[in-house]
Order: structure tokens, then sequence, then C-alpha cells
């Protein structure tokens, strides 16, 4: 009987909203300063657009809309008229051959498939590169689990039309930037697909990247024997799994690891332009003073079926929790739709998961607790009607104040701004009337002060200022 | 063969996202001002929640979601082994017969079935009066047509288990400070349903309520005669369209107006509550000092089937066009999923309106143009690596700058900047870097200066605010 929210989705409380929305309003703003502009594209894409890219694993998760009004008709076409008959041999049949007559359009799975094709439809009208940043929900019809929702937000910055590495280093400078105002510690890992392919080439398995990348991903947690083994079982050859040793025991920092791949590549052309790129990207990272930790990590191999050039990947250091932040460089994205020779790179934050590191670490701001940020009590009408013009001064200044609606006992009123966490409650009796000021009480403490209107706009600022720095300071 | 958007729906470029959210933003932070707090609700909802609750043609209108996978097999249930077979005697039968089988999720229609079914499953973890604000995309299979779209944005804001008539006031303040700070010239209009039904009740014919307001609507265009022939026509008899002649000869001020319907509802109760309501909001609104014009209008008859008190609409004074905002007061929101006796006010803004009537009368604020404030020219790797430092300064001022990523020819650096309305371009020659100063040149006027940073920043900083003020000013 009671209604609820479907299966796998979400509905956002305040609190919720305004902690999502300070991570959202972190990230647009990063973007902000970097030249990025925002674009939104809708949620119904046509299945034309969106079938093919994802797999086909992919096309199963696809959320199918059914085609208005009476459906069955544009699916049996000509014989629309009077009685009509279905028959296959199975129900499975049936859904599949239904389904293109049935359906046409689908709800957006990504943001990157109509990314491209919004460059597509618009080429003529963007200049290139073009750096553009989305914040939309996506849906997947996925079985639901702990974090994995059919509805969930995608925070992604692109720019499309320059192989330039500085977009990788301005990324991963992003990438610092956003973590560093959310008081977030995190570690940026880097590869590059280049390098992967050399390393392939090298020991003399280009055909088998996915089981050497797997193979470096696990020799931490199975140790040299299970990695043998592991890549015995894969198909790997006894001697390419030999000459992958050295690769396996690479140790060192980023500049001892890309020494050693000097050495190591030296025969693969395509190794050794990734060695470049990464030496060039942690340059610029260097030269532009970027904070954020980065290492170049072997076993990072994500996206491997479209990433080209370096591929990055955050983890928390606060919290156990899987890869926060993601992207890369890929060559041909617009190709899909006809457009080629436009090469890209991207990032995309998980706002899920960054929410959850925030929650657990307890980072969220003491300010977003709250919406408004003072109640005035309500005594009467009388007293009611004063109210308005403190309320009207306190707006402009930018707080948030609301009016208890009716003169209740004190009590129920302050049970309000007690649940609602306000933290602030406003008496404006006959005496602060006639003196053209306000009692504040501050609900946690029960401090209570005669002030100005200035004198509290001030203080209300000044409390808000405080209470909006992350929670790390408090901590520490 | 080139890819597009599906018919009724857009994608929104940059320009056009900047003015989108400087109207969503100044909603919401007018919302906030005012103690509503943000919540979002999932894009799909249960079909059982959805249909039903927007009469016969809305059932028609949502968008129907097709179960995943194999859908005919649970829409076929025991008999899904082996051969199947569908019957019967047209299209239509069968896609109705198909629909609750392989169908059992929606769009979001508008926000206010969600949120109703919001406050009914989070009941327990909510204070009343609920003060709410949602602004988030809603889809209809509509016909599409100049102004009306399939995906369109709602920015709603309700107040849910109060009946204060402060919250009717607060939301016509709340529009008046919303246009205003849009520089958009509007004018409020306020009836009551009670009113209207107390006019019904006065000339004896309480069931052609809507008759009567159409009539009401239409005097100014087709006059006496027209109305009652129109009158005649929806069978209002004849004494009773003689009794209505003084209300559709109303006029004067709205204390006039009051003043008439004192006399002409003496003898209905409900006329008189909404006189007295209405007397009180007015009254309200002149003393919050609320700025925005405001008038009662008994012509005013939306939403009639859900309103049952004040109702709201808000007409453009700079641009003809339909409703740009609307609301009213519902006595019994949460009714239809059970939760009885919550009395909700709300008023909604339709920004896709709203922007028509920016756009069309200039009031977009220059700033908006652009994203990007600052282009730094690219000379080689030396003088790039320059402006790494500066760069982040400026950004650190909350200023937006990039990077040219090549050192290409300086006409296309210039041309890249003109196509994307950046006001600013930065050159760190030689002697700049040496000084530790910038060449900041203004690509309208083309005049250039040499700054150091903190001064740069100021300019910068500066010309922003300017370019923040709404378009009005400049004109008059």
């Amino acid at each position: 009987m009671k209604p609820s929210t479907v299966k796998g989705t979400r509905d956002f409380t305040p609190l919720q909203m305004r902690r999502r929305n300070y991570i959202f309003d972190t990230i647009k703003e990063v973007y902000r300063l970097h030249g990025y502009s925002p674009i939104e594209t809708p949620a119904m894409e046509a299945l034309s657009t969106l079938l093919g890219k994802y797999g086909e694993e992919g096309d199963k998760l696809l959320y199918k809309v059914l085609n208005s009004g009476n459906f069955m008709e544009k699916a049996l076409k000509g014989s629309s008229e009077g009685p009509c008959r279905l028959e296959a041999s199975s129900a499975e049949e049936l859904s599949k051959a239904l389904l293109p007559g049935i359906s046409e359009k689908g709800l957006r799975y990504d943001l990157t498939v109509p990314f491209a094709r919004f460059v597509v439809q618009h080429q003529s009208e963007l200049a290139f590169p073009f750096k553009r940043y989305q914040l939309q929900p996506v849906w997947r019809a996925d079985r639901p689990q702990k974090g994995r929702y059919r509805e969930f937000y995608q925070c992604d910055a692109d720019v499309i039309g320059s192989d330039s590495l500085l977009y990788e280093a301005e990324l991963v400078q992003m990438i610092g930037e956003v973590f560093a105002r959310l008081a977030m510690r995190v570690k940026v890992k880097v590869n590059n697909r280049k390098i992967l392919a050399g390393i392939a080439q090298a020991v003399g398995c280009q055909d088998k990247l996915a089981a050497l990348t797997v193979a470096i991903d696990k020799i931490d947690k199975i140790g040299l024997d299970g990695v043998m083994a592991e890549l015995r079982e894969r198909g790997v050859e006894e001697d390419a799994a030999a000459r992958l040793v050295p690769v396996l025991r690479i140790e060192g920092d980023t500049g001892a690891r890309l020494a050693f791949l000097d050495g190591f590549l030296s025969q693969s052309p395509e190794g050794r332009r990734g060695i470049e790129e990464t030496r060039e990207i942690f340059g610029l990272l260097a030269r532009m003073e970027v904070q954020v930790p980065c290492e170049l990590d072997l076993s990072l191999a994500r996206g491997l079926n479209y990433y080209t050039g370096a591929i990055f990947e955050v983890k928390s250091e606060d919290v156990p929790m899987g890869s926060i932040c993601g992207g890369g460089r890929y060559d041909d994205l617009t190709g899909i739709f006809g457009l080629k020779g436009l090469s890209g790179v991207g990032i995309s934050f998980g706002a899920d998961r960054i929410y959850d590191v925030m929650e657990e670490a307890g980072l969220f701001p003491p300010a977003l607790d709250s919406g408004t940020e003072v109640l005035f009590v309500n005594f009467g009408e009388r007293e009611r009607d004063w109210t308005f013009a403190p309320m009207s001064r306190l707006r402009s200044e930018g707080i948030s104040v609301e009016l208890y609606p009716s003169a209740v006992k004190l009590g129920k009123q302050f049970g309000y701004a007690d649940s609602l966490s306000i933290p602030y409650v406003a008496v404006l009796g006959e005496n602060e009337h006639a003196a053209g000021k306000l009692l504040l009480k501050e609900m946690k403490t029960g401090m209570q002060q005669e002030l100005s209107l200035e004198e509290a706009a001030a203080l209300l600022k000044r409390k808000r200022a405080g209470a909006q720095e992350g929670g790390r300071e408090e901590k520490d």
C-alpha cells in the first residue's frame, strides 16, 4: 500500500542533497576555473545511438522506453488492421522479435556516448579543442548491490580535438584541486596503455594484454609462483611469462620505474612512446607544482578496450574503497558516429563513492547539517509582523531565515528548530522591537545575545564561514 | 547517418547552460533564503505510483519503461516454456493487453506526485511543516511544438503540513524576489478557488464552475453578449447568467473588488472564507513590503481540479508569453497515497518560458556570454611553463583561465578566444616574465595593459562584477 521508490533507485533527503551538492559544486567550480564549459544532453537517446557501444552486456543493461500509445500498431506495420497474432518458439524469441518494433529510445547509460553524439551533431558550432563538463544521472538495469545503483550521477570532464599532453596534466591538476577542496587524502595512479602494449610486445605475447595486466595487478596478492600459474592458465607461453618477471619485480618511485622501462622497452617503439608521454606528463605536473601524490602504476589497466594513451585512477587514502575517479586518453571517440580523427582525454568522478568516503571519514562541513540558519519565533500576530523587516534584511545578507508559521508553545517551535538542526533561534518581543534589536539564541550552547541586525548578520556570517570548513581541520 | 537528439528533446550548449543555470541558481538561492530544502527523487517511478494521477490524457502521455531482459517471460507468466502465441482482435487490443505485463516503471511526469510519494514514504523522518524545493526534469510524450518539449525542467517549492496563509504570502514574496533578481518585470495574479465556488453558489449553478470561470476570463475579449451566448451554450440557465453580470462588470483595484465581493458573496460561507483568505494574504504582502505588483483576478482558474484555496499565476510585462510561474493551495496532496489531512501550498517556475522572455528582452548578464575569462597565449615550451604559476594564482581568486594547448600562430590562438567570446587574452613573454607581470589584452577593445598579478586579478574581478549585472540597467 505505502508507495516506495523503484528498486535500485534512491530519494535524496535535504541533508543528503546539501552534501551531494557540496561535492557537485566543488567539482563544477574546479572544472569552470580550468575553462571547461557545461553541457547537458537528454535523458533519452535513440536506441540506434546507444546499442552496440557498451558491448553485449551493456546492451542488456540499457533501459528501453516503450513507444507511446498503440505501440503494437507500429510493430506490426502494414498488418495492423483487424485481428492479429504473434507466434514464437519461446518467450525469449518473442521478446527479441518484438523489441525493435516496440522501442526506439533508451535511457542514457553513460555521458561519453551522448557527448560523442553531441560533438558530431554540433561540430559546426564548436571551437576545438572543446573542453566540456557534464554532471547528469545515468541509468543501468544492473543488479543492485551495496554502492551500486540503477540511477547514479556521473561527473565528467573531457577535452576533445587536441592530442596535447598538457590536458593530461591539467586533468590530474584538477583531480588534485577537487580532492584538496574536499579535504580528502588521495593518491593518483597513472599508467599508459602504450607502455602495457610495449610490455606485451617485449615479452612476446601482444595478443595477451589482458592476461599480462591481470598478472601485474595480482603480484602483491598471490606472489610470483601464483602469477606464473595464472599466466600458464591464461595461455601465456612459459618463456613469455619468464620474460615478464623483471616487470613483476619492478620497484622504486616513478623515476626509477621509467628508467627500468627505458631498458626493458628499448625495442618497442610503442612502448617508448608510452614512456615518453608518461615522462612528459610527470614533468608537467612537477612544473605546475601539483601537490597531489601521483605515481606510475603498471597494474592500472582500466578501460583497456577504449583508452589509447594515459590512464588515470584515484584511490582514497582515508577509507578503503574502489576507485573514486578515473579517466584516460582515447583516440577516436567520435569515430563511432562517423567523425574521425578527434583525439580526446577525460576524467570522471564517482560521486557516490566520494560521498561514502566523506561520510565515513567525517569530512562534510558542519554548515551542511542545516539549511535554515535562523528560525524566528512566532509570538502572535503583532510580534509576527515585526519579524518581516529583520528577516528581509538578513536574507539580503545571504542568510537563510524562516518564521514559525503559528504562535504555538515555544517548546514546539524550538523542537522544530531542533529537528531541522537550525543553529539559531531569533526572538523579537516588545523590548527587542523597541530597541531595534534581536535576541539571538544559539541552540547548541543555549547562549543568547541581544544584537542589532548588523551585529546579528555579522555573527551569523562569521559562524557560517567557520562551519563551512571541511571536517579535517576540526579533528587534526 | 549523422546522429541526432530524440524528437522533442534538446541538447544544451555551454551558452545555453550558463544562461539556464543563471535562472536555476537564482530560483534555488531564493528558495534557500526562505528556508526551503532541496530534495531529489528518481527519474523512474513505479507505474502504480504514476497511473491515474494525471487523468486519462496524462496516463497516455507517461513514458513507460520496458521491463529488462526477457520481458515476455514475465508477461506470459506460467506459460513461458516452449512455443507461445498471442492473439487479439486488433493491434490496439494487443497493446492494451500487453502493457501491464511488459512495463512496471514510468518516467516522472511532474514533481508533485513524486513529492507526495516522498512525503508518505519518509513521513517519520520529516519535520512538519516540511518546506522543500525540487528542480528536476520531467518527461511527457506530448506532441512537440514551439516552446513545448518532451523533456523539460520543473522548479517547484512547496510547504506541506500547515494551512497558515503566511506561506501563501511567503511564496508570493519569493516570486517577487526571483523576478527582481532576474531583472524581469512581472505581475502576480491571485485568485481563490473558494471565491469562485462562492460565485457559482451565489448565481445558483455550483455544478458549472468551469463554465463560469471561462466566461469571466473571456469578458474582455468577446464582451457581455458573447459571454452570455457562451454561458447559454454551456448549459448555464438564463437567470444564473443574469446574476453573474455584476461579476463580469467588476472593476477597480483589489480592495474595490474584495469590497464588491463582500456584498455579492454575503450568503456564501465558502465565498466569504475565500474573501477573508485573500484579504489576509494581501494584508501580509503589504506588511512584508513585497514590491512585485499583485492583483486579485477572478478570471484566473488554473488547476481547478486540485487547488482548494489561493491560486497564483505570473505574467511577464516585458514580452507577451503564457504564464511563467504558477501555484496554489491544495488540501490533500498525500491523500492519494493514504496519508490524509496534510494541507500544502506551492509554486512552480517555468524555466523554459523565463529563458525565452529573458532572451527576447535581452536580460541575460553579459558575463554569461563566456566561461573562460582569460586565455593565456602559448609561445612555446619555455614560455608555456611560465604561465603555470600565474594561472594557478588567478584561479585561486576564482577567475577561470586556460592555456592554448600548442604554440601555433597567434591568429589561431586569438581566433579560439574569439569564437568562445573569451574577454581577455594574457601574454607572458620574456619581459613580462622578468618583471613578474602580465600583458592583459581586452579582446573587444584591443586595449592592452601590463599588470602585476594582483592588479590583473583586481581588474578581472571588477569587470566580471560589472558584467554580472542584469541586462536591464545597460539599456535604460
